[in-house]
């Protein structure tokens, strides 16, 4: 409460625009009000509000617009291949022979990806998130079903980039190894307070720390390539321990391991949500950076893995892969060494930024449908959402510090999520593309996220989406089934109790605007009598000011005293009879000290006996101290009687404060 | 919320008693509520409750009353050796010859605070706590003084009674160790329990117990006595390991073995709180009980420690002293000695039931005379001071905690109130004899807790009491200061914040009490005029309710919606048109997307023209789900408006509740 703002706001008066332009009759007004909010910790942390007319709108060419999508997808490039090590190691250093041949199913699967959200970027130019391309396509369900697979998904973004990113810095630094919980709680904050800020993110903001992630990337995949076609790329010096097992290597461990490496795909959506932000033509626009994006996506995960192997690099929760790979590459923890472990650390942390972005957007958009609690439309001081940003917050905190920030514990509730919003997008493409088919020519359909009209090839289309939805379902199910004992059950549990949360919710909503609605609403019968209770605990002056207000309402005023002190009683009739104003004083005597519930019966039994043109008011009067803490000293009977009353049908509850100063 | 006693309350009608005997006007009506509260998992835990007129008034004799007042006292035999022989092992084994000169100076102590206190019970037949004898005598600040240190003190009574009864029983069963804590505070929490089920003690409750512990105590000291002068008493066997320093024999040591060695005297104020529990002649009865306790006490401690040196029992955390005691006497962990290790649990265990009586009665007076929270004077379903009861316990169980319910660490925060409010009720006597001995004989003053007349040979007594509290005096400032470092500084730095904290809180009464008093109160001016103000969010059947009640109560109506979506304000501008019912609506812009601010400026600014004799209401629609947690999903700006509006003054705010089904 900066005397500074209020100055401020005292200059900007409140006009009273007597004659608005388009007011259509006489007794409705419009005020400006301007009222800035008031300074505080909060503009501090976050900065001077905004006004809504401030949002912005600019729209981004390919470059910056693979800078701004791509950190997501690429930055699981950190840890996907130690997550199949990991796997792979519980069948001995023999097993990872298999890493590589396993990568070349995962880039098979990505391209399979790619190629179905090409036409669903081309399909949805106003953006095509599964949760939209299901709703329009396969129905309500599924549409929060995806939805509900999306909200997990971003929070373990959050989550698994945050670990990764402090592993790799721990890597780098063991030192800071036992303040890893700390740190990445820090970070999650930061990343929440910079969302919250909700800095007008320039192309530059996400270009430098992609395009430094990019470069450093290809330096040390290419020199170590380099090195290792000419036989000069030696094996890891003085590796982690590693903990291998004895397994046999079975279907299942190979699945298993398949599965831990799709981590690497996550992300790849990213675009085309987001296509409205590019620039003309954008579906072409957004579509070529897909393309790029997966292609370096698929050269740098299949390059780690070739060199990882290659080095012999070891995964564990000491020193990450990349870690081991720039090492071995550049020779030592040299400057370069930490250009990549900096650039990677970062990417990471820019990957958790964009499910600050996605999941308030998503979640708002539920919000709006009437599936989450509407508080999550509403945009705060600096025009972001920042409801969704401190949920998605708290809850990524949540997940850090019950996993102890680690990646390998995190991985198996991560993806699943993904793939089953995968295969619901891509499911209701085919079906859109089957609807398309079924079209006249000519015929326009407009559906909210998109207008469907008949197109000459739609089978091959919906082909092409139908195997791709074949495809991402059968690696859902994979990945449930091996991993479901590390931690899939959690989600395979998780995502039908939130859909069930979020029909549970919507079903309030309509619900209570069924109750309120207008329609067939016939004005209540007018009211004829009004009587009012005004319950008293001491006659002062407070309880006086009440009285008055309460005459002033109405000739029909009863006092209620609850009385569980004799003594008290005789002080207050004499009381009464000097300054009760004639009005009727009812004592009622409460045997068990109870102070409440007699006031309760007493107002039950008076509306019990109530004309149907009746209304009842209790004037109750209220005391406010100076200061909140004193609400300590003193029993604040009015609240529990305005809470208790406020289920009782057609009893209207007045609160008369006194002050005292 | 059981079935069975709504039932019970629907057959007991309230009785509106039309023609009360003592009604002195018509306009007062006297109704019987009889209104019992609900079962609920409180009856099941603490009873069904109590009528006030319930409370019970009986009185007891001189045996009795050794058991019920006699626990605090005696019981602290369990530990005070014990605390002296562990300073003394700071300078070896050799200082323990020094226990037993230590023991009689503190037995001489008691003597003195014996005789001084005798003079009290025949002073105050009413009741002489330390609180009540300094505020007749002293004044105030002496009195809130004495009233700080007793309530701390009986914290204090409660941790260090458990701690040493949780001590005997490891002692016994030394498997019990590793749940010490758990263990206390289970006990401390099932005292708590008892308390607030408030079970009328029989005398039996208190005697068997007592009586239990003294016919044990006699029996150890006794047979060690006699082997003891027979010579048959050997040196106890597997002393529990001995922690002895190199530290001097300094008279600061021996002045810090004194000051642990006096919560022996703790307790001995009891019976002057107690007076009026003993049967006519009530202060002769409760003067001999005194005397006999002080004898038992002191025969008591003063047998354990010279036993104690005999038998080369040793200080430990592992093993009492007591325990060594009884083990070497009877030979071994036998029957006998069981019974010795029970009866002193039990006796520790009555010692903290005792202070379960006093805390709440001394926080009730307190808090009557308005220096604690008034709230601790409301007496609970079972007709206790619930309340206090509370408190008392989570103060000792943080107490317990905090100190790993180690005697020994609480035993520098024990004892330095006890004798702080000593030295301040000998210190009032004193000047109470004063003022007796100035009186003209024949003229009566009453005192709130006594009668003054004149008395010969009031000199000799005021010199007893005077010597009474430089004694006591003297003794808080050795212990004070011996024991500064070992957490005395605590009790040091929290009664004078204790005492501000008093006197603050009565300030605040006393100024509310001015505020609201109704001497020069002039009636305010009639109002005239009634501006209702009805914020609303959007028009639907809620809104429309308290629009309509606005109209009943005024002609001057005003709606006003705060606008941050154009859309929304559309919507409404063409409901209002029909349903709005010709109500003026101001349309108030919010740039920056507040909700209550735009509200609240306009509220005020409304205000500040208002005239004198104008009232101004708010008629907030205020939206009522079925269930609390719908609250979750919905915005309720009515009850951030109404906290906002709450300290606005000469403001009404109106509820009217809509409810949805």
């Amino acid at each position: 409460m900066g005397t500074h703002s209020s100055a401020a706001s005292a200059t900007l008066p409140q006009r009273e625009t007597n004659n608005p332009p388009p007011a259509p009759s006489a007794n409705i007004i419009l005020r400006q009000a301007n009222h800035e909010p008031h300074r505080s910790w909060r503009t501090w942390l976050i900065g001077r509000p905004l006004q809504t007319a401030d949002a912005p709108h600019q729209t981004i060419g390919k470059a910056v617009g693979l800078a701004v999508f791509a950190s997501d997808a690429l930055s699981s490039t950190a840890y996907a291949t130690q997550e199949i090590l990991i796997i792979l190691a519980a069948a001995g250093t023999i097993a990872f022979g298999y890493a590589f041949p396993i990568s070349i199913a995962i880039v098979i699967l990505l391209v399979i990806v790619t190629v179905s959200y090409e036409q669903t970027i081309h399909a949805y130019p106003g953006g095509g998130g599964a949760y939209i391309v299901a709703r329009d396509n396969l129905g309500e369900l599924p549409a929060q079903t995806a939805g509900a697979a999306l909200l997990t998904d971003y929070i373990l973004t959050v989550s698994v980039s945050i670990a990764s990113g402090v592993a790799q810095l721990i890597s780098a630094f063991p030192a800071l190894a036992p303040y890893k919980l700390v740190i990445a709680s820090v970070m999650i904050l930061l990343i929440m307070l910079i969302n919250l800020r909700g800095v007008k993110e320039s192309g530059l903001t996400f270009a430098v720390p992609t395009y430094f992630f990019l470069g450093m990337m290809f330096l040390t995949v290419g020199i170590g390539l380099f090195r290792y076609l000419t036989g000069t790329l030696g094996e890891v010096t003085e590796p982690p321990h590693l903990m291998t097992g004895l397994a046999a290597i079975t279907p299942f461990l190979i699945l298993h391991a398949f599965a831990s490496g799709t981590a690497a795909i996550t992300g790849v959506e990213a675009i085309s949500n987001g296509i409205t932000a590019f620039k003309e033509p954008r579906s072409r626009n957004a579509g070529i950076t897909l393309i790029w994006m997966s292609c370096i996506l698929g050269t740098l995960f299949l390059s780690i893995t070739l060199l990882a192997r290659h080095i012999g690099a070891v995964p564990s929760e000491e020193e990450t892969v990349i870690s081991q790979l720039a090492r071995t590459t550049f020779d030592g923890r040299g400057l370069l060494y930490l250009g990549a472990i900096a650039a990677t650390t970062l990417i990471l942390i820019m990957a958790a930024n964009t499910a600050f972005a996605d999941f308030p957007r998503l979640s708002a958009l539920h919000a709006g449908d009437g599936f989450l609690p509407r508080q999550l439309t509403y945009r705060g001081s600096r025009l972001v959402y920042s409801r969704g940003i401190v949920v998605l917050a708290l809850m990524a905190l949540l997940l850090v510090i019950l996993f102890d920030a680690s990646v390998t514990a995190l991985i198996p509730l991560y993806a699943i999520g993904v793939f089953l919003s995968f295969t619901l997008s891509q499911a209701g493409m085919a079906r859109r593309w089957w609807k398309i088919g079924h079209l006249q020519p000519g015929v326009e359909i407009q559906e909210p996220g998109s207008t469907l009209r008949y197109e000459p090839g739609w089978q091959f289309k919906m082909v092409i989406n139908g195997f791709g939805a074949l495809c991402t379902a059968v690696v859902m199910v994979i990945f449930a089934v091996t991993k479901f004992h590390d931690g899939a059950w959690i989600i395979v549990l998780l995502v039908p109790i939130l859909v069930a949360g979020f029909f549970a919710i919507h079903h309030h909503y309509r619900n209570v605007a069924q109750s309120l609605s207008l329609e067939d609403y016939g004005a209540p019968p007018h009211p004829l009598r009004h009587r009012v209770i005004v319950p008293v605990s001491g006659v002062h002056r407070g309880t006086l000011a009440a009285l008055d207000y309460a005459c002033f309402l109405s000739h029909d005023v009863t006092a209620v005293h609850v009385s569980i002190d004799p003594a008290e009683v005789q002080k207050i009739r004499g009381k009464w009879e000097r300054w009760g104003n004639g009005v009727r004083l009812v004592i009622v005597d409460s045997p068990y000290r109870l102070l409440v519930e007699p006031l309760l019966k007493y107002v039950e039994h008076v509306a019990a006996h109530r004309q149907p043109t009746e209304i009842i008011t209790i004037v109750v009067p209220h005391f406010v101290p100076r200061h909140w803490w004193h609400n300590l000293l003193h029993t604040q009977t009015a609240v529990w009687l305005r809470f208790a009353l406020m289920f009782k049908r057609g009893i209207v509850i007045t609160d008369v404060p006194y002050q005292v100063d």
